[in-house]
């Protein structure tokens, strides 16, 4: 079925929304919202086919406010493709934190979203904003059905050896602190597409999905299911990010607020927002200007790049051990597709794990948005790129969900 | 040389030593005081060659002060190999932090002395009363060289992208940040013996060393040296442990203090004192009482040993990644040369990565003490048992400083 899919991915400070026509997978509309809450938040809306941005001035809004606006120009511009908001058929929210109440992708009815509501907790900044723009357009088209699609839905078959944090157990019972794990869409998505390329069933195969974007996760997907990931409780734990510390000695946290009398949210912001590559390289929390400034020769841009890296083969190692066989490594998101320096970087180092780059594939350009296998032909274990494109998968899950609805 | 060195291995609330003869590498006299600076410390004295104890009630003293005792005892007991302090040839100090300043073992001189006192900031619960240990004795034996041994100093030839943290690089400038690793003398300890154990040089091969004990960390040890290891800035990083959490997601502290209100102090209590296999098992720290209680079906204790299992497998895969080539894993420590349950249940999930236990050679008894292979013959990687033992290994590198004196 022919589905106009509304997609609305509700962030802590920002909004980011197509509208998709599912059947040919065609976006009819691009938003982007950012620094959402401050006076100089502003929103960028474009339209197929030209996609010529328009610029809205949405100082000081909430996220859901901000969603009320797209609505109103998607009703209202000459250029959108509808001029009445019954003209979308179906609504994917993406939510970051689904806890353990929610273990695949729902149709958002009474129920759910009282579940919503328990899960705010667990992501404070990321889930209370989602769930007032599903609320409002509840309100707005209550008639039109939403569906809700978790980044850690797919991470809910890993066993409790790898979801388990050795704390004591009253963190469990009392907060349900354990780990949740993140871009669980992205990993999923990736797998599938690794089996394709590869072709053979995903349940035949053991895989390492490795989503490398400015957030960053690696995930070990066994026979089609997550066995466990490097993101924990939050999006915080596992690997070093564009701004984010990823694991650290926990002792770190409590040594530095002593020192220097800083607060809990400060302390968090610090590790947040000021780590990982742009802490370390003292520049840029984006890969492309670091490696650039480290060929030019800026010393503490190669150090952030060589821990960046080590980082990821260290936990490409742990995961090849928690897996009887590896397959694949599948490379995705910002700089697993789009970097071939970082990915030689990687797999030069990994050689002897029988995972053997073709260097020359791996610098073929021009094929960007395409599916593709970069290891040479007889590597043990082969090196796969998949593109990711995060809506995409969202309204697909919806389309999904709301067909059953008959 | 034939030297009596008395080692000094001086806790944050325990003192053990010992007076070692070296050449035959006897030992004459073990100390163990424990729960001191409380009312209820005691410290138990024992000589060769029947080790009986003698208990002596230290209330309320410090490290020092219980050193200070058992000095006198060593005078004064009849069962004491020395009647006059002056037979004490040298004195061997165990000090968990050496921090950059240290890369070695050295005789405390001036400057050495100077060095340590910047160090106690980084082991603030432990160097202090080691320090204070050195002071009172060069007070009372001024003629007698000590020397320090670090735990931290095998791993001074990690490279940067190992010890550096993805933070804001003004950590490290600031406070020195970084990770230093610990167990150093265990592990260099490990790797040469099972350099003997395999007939190779050990700049020949590549190692990955287990020292599982109470506390527990794994290093890669690369052509003899440290290029890796789990623990970090302080002993919390890493593996789960008896009863320190090892890496959990930083953000769990930061979530915890909000919500219960508590202190770093409690924080840091709960992560070292009250977490790993005690926390999760709700039982015990001492593996085997999980083991036990876990065969009897406690699921509580089953969990924490596949927990501890598991993440133990997830680092040897890491740094199996980091190395371009393994030789052999080698197991020491109470449980590392002890368990062979534990053993196994290691290495049956890793005979993918080509090392295979050979299940009766795990499970030979009576040969407590002797280093050997339990790995099948044709095992890719060979898998070690290395018997440590700490104070002997201070007394060796003693003796090799005091002498080069001469």
């Amino acid at each position: 079925m022919l589905m106009r899919i509304l997609v609305v991915n509700a962030g802590s400070s920002s909004l980011k929304s197509q509208l998709i026509e599912t059947d040919g997978k065609v976006s009819l509309m691009k938003c982007l919202a950012e620094k959402v809450g401050t006076p100089d938040a502003y929103m960028n809306v474009a339209f197929a086919p030209d996609f010529q941005k328009v610029t809205y001035h949405v100082a000081d809004m909430t996220v859901a406010e901000c969603l009320k606006k797209l609505l109103e120009a998607l009703v209202d511009d000459p250029e959108s493709p509808i001029s009445d908001l019954s003209q979308i058929d179906a609504i994917g929210n993406r939510i970051v934190a689904g806890g353990e109440y929610f273990t695949k992708s729902v149709i958002i009815d009474g129920p759910a979203r009282e579940k919503l509501e328990l899960c705010e907790e667990l992501a404070p900044l990321h889930n209370p904003p989602a769930d007032a723009c599903i609320d409002m357009m509840a309100a707005l088209m209550p008639s039109t059905p939403q569906v809700a699609v978790f980044d850690t839905a797919f991470h809910a078959t890993m066993p409790a050896k790898a979801y388990m944090y050795p704390l004591p157990a009253r963190y469990y019972d009392d907060y349900r602190i354990r780990r949740y794990g993140a871009h669980g869409t992205s990993h999923r998505y990736a797998a599938q597409q690794a089996a394709n390329l590869l072709g053979r069933p995903l349940r035949d195969l053991g895989l390492i999905t490795c989503h490398l974007g400015n957030g960053g996760s690696i995930t070990a997907v066994n026979h089609g299911k997550s066995i466990d990931t490097t993101m924990g409780f939050t999006p915080l734990e596992g690997l070093m990010m564009g701004t984010r510390s990823g694991s650290i000695d926990p002792a770190i946290l409590t040594y530095i607020m002593r020192r220097e009398g800083i607060s809990f949210d400060e302390m968090d912001a610090v590790l947040n927002r000021e780590s990982g590559v742009l802490g370390v390289s003292g520049l840029s929390a984006d890969m492309r200007d670091v490696l650039a400034a480290a060929d030019a020769g800026n010393e503490q841009a190669r150090l952030a790049i060589d821990m960046y890296v080590y980082r990821v083969q260290k936990a490409i190692g742990g995961f090849y051990a928690a897996m009887t066989r590896t397959d694949a490594v599948v490379m995705t998101a910002g700089i697993g597709e789009n970097s071939a320096e970082l990915r030689e970087l990687i797999f030069d180092g990994l050689a002897h794990m029988g995972m053997i780059l073709d260097r020359e594939r791996n610098h073929v350009v021009g094929q960007i948005g395409v599916n593709r296998i970069i290891s040479i032909d007889d590597s043990p274990i082969k090196i796969c790129v998949v593109t990711t494109d995060e809506e995409m998968r969202i309204a697909r899950e919806t389309d999904n969900l709301v067909s059953q609805l008959g």
